[in-house]
């Protein structure tokens, strides 16, 4: 990765068999499908990439299969999210043996202390992995602390830094950062984790984004780029109003919540397009059925995409 | 009002004499200011409008002090805060009875239930002043709740709420909301109250803002409605970032924290720029004296706003 | 009030007629039963006596009835519950001029600041009434303030506070407060607003409690704290338990939350035992109603309770 | 583990060597003290006992280190700490192969969903290593899920729990806990996290306690816990006032906060008693020095605790 990363990097989601093993042949039509569509880069390991429902042996298996699958086309962003500094290192340097071109890191969670500690964690990861470019992913719903903008801005300055991926959903917040970058000289590259107020971000000034319905649908996102690239605006944000409307999968269930509605109607989507085999989910989450499947159906038929697969095939692809 | 409201409201700060009285002569060259500026609708007795500190005979005294200036220029939306319905309603009848345009109430607070009763809350509040256009004012940070965009929009289609003051912070319902809307047949005028990503909620398609920033320069929102409205999207976001930069006068101070940091900065400023004698604060808050003062008359001038007076004559103008 | 307050002082519970009125007669039924079981005190204006839901003459009205009521056989304590300082002190003298015992007030809320504005909050409302007994009230779930025991214990050496009712749920920092109160002189009656575990609170050193049950039970809670007087531990936790088995009727019902659930049921228990005529609520909350109230009767069967009428006459003392 | 848990189960504080190694003089000396002082069992890998900052090979050398020291003389419980269902097995599994008598799992976290998965999860978990008993970790505070009672308890009468460690901080919930479990037979054994209103808990019924400060001063829970066997409350209110006093060591701090501010006083404290060679804490939190120490100093002499060593030493322990 010798220049910056900029435009539209996928989270990338993981296809599982009925079983729960990797469904290869789903991650290469899903990964093949995006990088056709001209992301470009790819994010594997994080959230919505069930970074947190994954053992190491597994993680070590989707970053294997996702780096062969890409084979250089992209840059592939991995995730090395774990609790602590010493369980962090490790699989950076995992990453960085499989081939990462760049890792992504949280705030340490589970045993909170002060922004000190958060400081010093970042500094020690960078330290044990000195070469690979470090992307601080600020997502306070999963470890409770917001990453503060000056913090980040230091950490870019001193080169431990590379990028921020956002996904704090705090806009405010996300404009003063581009503000304070741009002052600093644009140590980091930013990154919105947004799905339905890319628009906004890209106004704020955002380097690009890292949103989880490109997995679903990455043409838009790509077009809703450039049109930010060549200052049509008015593209902009038609893209993300039909984007916007799509992104009505995650809450068009009941019954559900949180991993399981979002990562859920993700799956169930690429299910019913044809990408994904089954809408399976890593335990101890449950796959959309019945009901919540034809939901999902709905929305897809709504926004004008075609279904490959009916919501009773799909519902049929995992057990009871 | 006739017609539905668009465009720029600003939520009016209340300026104060250092003995803590309504400033007369103070609020005359606000409101003209901002009315001179071009602005569709004053919002008095907001948060930053210092409602909850207020006793009912100021209120009264805010109402009727504010409709004497505005003299029927532009409609003024009066609010109406308080913790639970029949508080609410008293509020509401004062306000009607002194010739407001339209009223704005949050979710009750301080004892919390569920959904149904704050939509009751609503009902109730709409019933006692039928003929009163009513806003919701969406506000999670100061009543802990957060509307639900369907609530919303069904009490807009039943006549209840005419539209929604949009204070959550929550960008992505936000753009829901909007998209609900409009499927709905626009029932509610639907205004942000952001200050730094106004852009982006007129890239969701809002009708208007309630931006506080406005008290300190109505200018530079006007104008970016204004090239909203015609749809330059270059010229929206350029005016948005100077305001962003502008905004900063509430973060550049330290010690305080709130409504201290955020209304104590507007009222700074505006004694820095001649508007506001006083920078005095309704207690128990304290104005912002020496560092902070000078902080904020640091921003303004690194943002080409011209200072009227000293930052140690706006620090003596009111006491230790 | 000469003596420092010591013992069982119930948060009176305010009677509602179907239409929503005072109803006297109830009124005195239960305080009359509440003074006859041996409490100690009344507070009235708590959050359960819905003050937050009572407007300036409907908390007049409670006040002079409840005073009446009373005519001095207990002291009385009377909530002056408002968002900010200038309207808490409104309230202050009127409880003043009524005749209150003492007065109770939470840390500002609505626009939050930080702990300096909290502690001037509680010196401007006693400076505005300087000889009425000042209780702080730390209630976070209402008000979003936790108030800090280092801040308390001062404004108890400083003559400001006389006490606090502790309803913070937080019982590792009651138990550190006291134990602070105690190094310091015991400048401060520290009163627990917990119901099921009072008798931790009277190990861990309370000056008496302030439960809501009382209204439904006072009798315990007054047998609870003879026992503690006594230093009869095993007598104060099997009045503790028959208590906490009681309290389930706030946990029995379903599809209510908050206020409702909690006061609604109170209400509920104290119509089925004849004490109060209706289960009225005051808006914009709902009575319990059918299988809810059958649950409250069940709850009070199980614990010994006589009913006094059934839960269908219960269900029809207020309108659908 | 043939008979039920009863009594005391500190969870056991790790102690490090200034190179971050552990430190095995330092666990004999703590682990014998305390089972000489009479606990009843000890639980390693707690959120105090650094789980969540240990690697996998970490965590295996502390068991197999702390089962080595025991020697079978209370039973050992191990924390099966992780964020996600197959993660958790792992170290179920893990702990299982080295002898573990119980093991300690959380609800997951990092991605939250419903009560439903979180049922599962326990569900799942037992299943996999279904003949070693199952504890309930209740610790919102870290996992921002709190676990219903009307789960807990039937998880106990299906055969997945064991029991209950109670971390939670809600006493009303810890109270219908125990009476729901007493209900249903008493399936758990309910044991309390809680430190210094472990007599609170006892009042309530509890069946143990697991008070990280017992590494500090294991003989003063011992006592309570006989004294609350033998029914001498008074006993067991005035241990509890003696530990409450000493657990002022993690409030006597200042400038750290969350983990580096209560282990590292518990750290401190062992250090300063001559019990562990060093206050070393996990990356990336700091150890204690200077002021915080001879804070920590203050309190363990005021409590009448020997030092064995000066707080120069004990700063001195680590690298700056």
């Amino acid at each position: 990765m010798t220049t910056p990363l900029r435009g539209v990097i996928p989270p990338v989601v993981t296809p599982l068999t009925a079983a729960g093993d990797i469904d290869v042949a789903s991650f290469e039509r899903s990964i093949n499908r995006m990088i056709d569509a001209g992301v470009d880069g790819l994010f594997t390991l994080g959230s919505s990439g069930e970074v947190a429902f994954s053992t190491d042996a597994r993680r070590r298996e989707i970053i294997e299969t996702v780096l062969r699958i890409v084979a250089g086309r992209v840059p592939v962003l991995v995730g090395c999210i774990d609790t602590e500094t010493n369980r962090v290192i490790e699989h950076a340097k995992a990453a960085k043996e499989l081939g990462a071109d760049a890792i992504v890191i949280t705030a340490p969670f589970y045993a909170l202390g002060g922004t000190a500690e958060v400081e010093r964690h970042f500094r020690l990861v960078h330290a044990a992995v000195p070469d690979l470019p470090l992307f601080a992913y600020d997502i306070p719903v999963c470890v409770h602390t917001k990453l503060p903008g000056d913090m980040l801005v230091r950490l870019g300055l001193d080169g431990v830094l590379a990028g921020v991926k956002d996904s704090s959903n705090d806009d405010v917040a996300f404009r003063f950062l581009v503000d304070d970058n741009n002052k600093a000289g644009h140590p980091l590259t930013l990154l919105t984790g947004q799905e339905v107020v890319v628009d906004g971000a890209y106004m704020a000034g955002a380097d690009g984004s890292v949103p989880g319905l490109a997995n679903v649908e990455a043409t838009g996102y790509v077009r809703m780029w450039q049109a930010y690239e060549r200052g049509d605006w008015s593209a902009v944000r038609a893209e993300q109003d039909k984007l916007a409307a799509l992104m009505r999968i995650v809450t068009s269930t009941s019954g559900v919540a949180g991993f399981g509605a979002g990562v859920g109607a993700f799956k169930t989507a690429m299910a019913l397009l044809g990408v994904f085999s089954t809408n399976q989910m890593p335990e101890p989450v449950l796959p959309l059925k019945g009901a919540n499947v034809e939901a999902v159906a709905a929305v897809l038929t709504e926004c004008g995409l075609e279904l490959a697969r009916t919501p009773e095939e799909v519902s049929a692809s995992t057990e009871a």
